[in-house]
């Protein structure tokens, strides 16, 4: 453990579990207790579902969970980018579907002069991972040690990597004994999943995506909006800047679903060319959340004085070609070849079989059927195709005639009669067509700093 | 296992904890793949403990008991005597301080011609237990095989037995999971743990001695009519008839506890005769007590008509002398001299300090102070002292003046000044005496047969 006080308090852990079963707080002594102990060993995996379990019945207090964190994260390295000339600052999102924010973010706010020391995930459920996304850029090598990226942070000021084993033992250790023990759907340990992991990049600023709607793991905008707030009081008490951005997800972001079709979606809105005959004004969503979270970013950052000068200092970088520009460098200096990435041919066509307005989406469905289709894995032993996915023809609001074109489904499976019917069952089951028109919710519903 | 039809349905653990931790029903083939597979090492102690602490927030239908009850006596041998003349018929009490009830009324019950199979338990916690009194006996042997143990009911109709490996391995297996992961105080699991132990004995009817007050596990009339009423609800389920008692254990029962002391107590209202300067009379609560639980079990074994005619029964066994008898029968049977039975001698005297009545004790701290004087063990490698104990002389509503002896403290421990000073402070600190007499609660309040 990184604690410089290494305490060596003992407590009987049967009596500890009690006291969270019962509703009681922790003391500090107590959550280093357990945490250090299952970490060594000392503490049993039986124990620590039992306490796992009553954590999600009683849940925890700010300071717990604030404690929780802290202790997760010094179980492992943890990075110092303080020397840094700039205020390094990441962005999380709780997962969406066909959300591809971070491609375009990353090498857009570094551009602007924030370093941004980005730790992604791969999919998870029915969300799709950044990891997964730019694998399907040859060559492009997500894997690079601790050193290597602090070094490429250094130098280019934007890194994109995965977990290492030296991040954050206790929490990969933790999440395994939740996945099995039904104890994965505890707010106070989602909360210090994610920020010790975070907080273990060393920045000094984070924007947090915190997505609600039929395609998030929040389904309501008041459970997303109490994430939100239980994440940041953790930054807050970590003495770190945090943003939350509450954005929705009853619909897939963009048009694209799938790795190679998403990165297509990126390079698009990056340097304005068209994409499998889109435009880039057809992927306004996916740019303007970008937009507002690089704002968020380069206002954290300290390179601009409030969000509004942030967001207008990020349009800029975008449009002057200079976010593209550090996406190609980022793209090479990690190995990757955007030159021979698979353009996905292989095509299906669902279309409209009444006519109507597009009034709701189960994006998680959606999501689903992407996975289905070969754009994620299904069991940690499937192979990914990089092509599959799927094109999003309506967005939510959108009139839809008999006949128009709803989705189209990419990839090596295409040739798979009773795959792609399987999908085209399951598409048409997400989609909700209806005479009356919705009003279709806003892509943005709060923004907040500490 | 014992089932007969063994099925192989699978199931995904995480499944199943995360479906009792929404509080849905369990089926019957869930519920038998936990336990199959807890027993033979197939479901790990972790996903276990998640699981116990489910059903510890949520807890379980009847049905969900029943089965759990059945699936833990099946894990192990489970008894039959329907082939005797007479309905054999058991009792347990959920624990108290100075109840001694068993030792008179297993052979008191068999000598009216109901067998006991007596399978009873050691002391837990602030409580006495059955097998460390008769132990006091010099030579009885409560470790008999199941085979001899059933020779024995069948030749005496009764003998009083420890837990053996052969019964509800399940139970033992999960009691010492729950107790190092704060899961024992959960109603179904205490549930099933007691029943399926006594169903296991092969009986026809069961008589539970359900308590309540400060020296019971459960504080409240309430809570003990709850556990009374899932009991029985477990025991009607498996056809049994079963017949509940709740007794108030605001004070000790009789004026003995101790190992030895408590023996004493049992042989003097056997056979009349007076112990340690008391007469019969002087336990007439012990004695009431006994009576009426003799009484349901002569009933519920079939040899009487009813309660009314099975408590006359049980008066005139025990005047008869036909109960001592038995008693004496017993002992010598399993090896017991009670010839040999050490007395106590050393005594150490409480006097009171001031005039009054006795308007309540802390049962429970009355008996963890003979527990620390030696009567007990604090750890389960600690030495029992059979003569320590305590005398209490004074009963709920009894007047006491200034100078009478409160309590009498025996055994090796009485040299020990440190430990008696202890004793003293705790005993007058667990007792209340004021000017003003309270009404003392009935010593049973209320009888239920399914």
């Amino acid at each position: 453990m990184n604690t410089e006080i290494t305490k060596t308090l003992e407590f009987v852990p049967a009596e500890l579990i009690k006291k969270k079963r019962n509703g009681h707080e922790h003391t500090n002594d107590e959550l280093q207790f357990i945490v250090e102990q299952f970490v060594n060993g000392g503490l049993p995996d039986y124990q620590m579902s039992a306490w796992l379990m009553a954590v999600y019945f009683q849940g925890m207090t700010s300071p717990e969970s604030s404690k929780l964190t802290e202790l997760m994260m010094n179980s492992g390295r943890v990075l110092d980018f303080s020397y840094l000339p700039s205020t390094a600052v990441d962005k999380h999102s709780t997962g969406g579907v066909g959300d591809k924010t971070s491609m375009i973010l990353a090498p857009l706010v570094a551009a602007a002069g924030v370093p941004v020391p980005m730790i992604a995930g791969r999919g998870l459920g029915h969300t799709g991972g950044t990891l997964d996304k730019l694998e399907a850029i040859p060559g492009f090598r997500v894997g690079l040690t601790l050193d290597e990226f602090k070094k490429q942070i250094e130098n280019l000021g934007v890194a994109i990597i995965g977990q290492t084993k030296e991040i954050c033992p206790a929490d990969k250790q933790m999440y395994a004994l939740r996945d099995v023990t039904g104890t994965i759907e505890s707010l106070p340990l989602i909360c210090a999943s994610i920020m010790s992991k975070k907080l273990a990049e060393g920045i000094g600023g984070l924007v947090l995506d915190v997505k609600y709607g039929t395609g998030a793991f929040m389904k309501t905008l008041e459970d997303a909006k109490l994430l939100a707030d239980k994440l940041m009081a953790i930054g807050t008490n970590h003495k770190k800047r945090v943003a939350t951005i509450i954005s929705n997800m009853d619909q897939p972001l963009g048009r694209f679903i799938g790795n190679s079709l998403e990165i297509g979606e990126c390079v698009s809105i990056l340097n304005g060319q068209s994409f499998l005959g889109k435009n880039p004004e057809d992927f306004h969503d996916t740019r303007e959340l970008t937009l507002d979270l690089a704002g968020h970013m380069i206002w954290l950052g300290g390179k601009a004085a409030s969000f509004e000068q942030g967001l207008k200092m990020a349009q800029d970088t975008l449009s002057s070609g200079a976010a593209w520009e550090m996406f190609q460098r980022l793209c090479k200096e990690q190995g990757g070849d955007l030159k021979k990435m698979q353009i996905p041919n292989d095509q299906y066509q669902i279309k409209a079989n009444e006519d109507g307005f597009i009034t709701a989406y189960d994006t998680e469905k959606i999501g689903l059927t992407s996975l289905e289709l070969g754009a994620g894995r299904m069991r940690a032993s499937d192979q990914v195709d990089h092509t599959a996915g799927i094109e999003i023809h309506k967005k939510l609001g959108d009139p839809i005639r008999k006949g128009e074109t709803l989705f189209t489904l990419y990839g090596k499976d295409i040739e798979n009669r009773l795959k792609i019917e399987k999908a085209e069952i399951a598409l048409r089951g997400a989609t909700n067509i209806s005479l009356q028109n919705n009003v279709v919710p806003a892509l943005i519903a709060q923004r907040k700093v500490n």
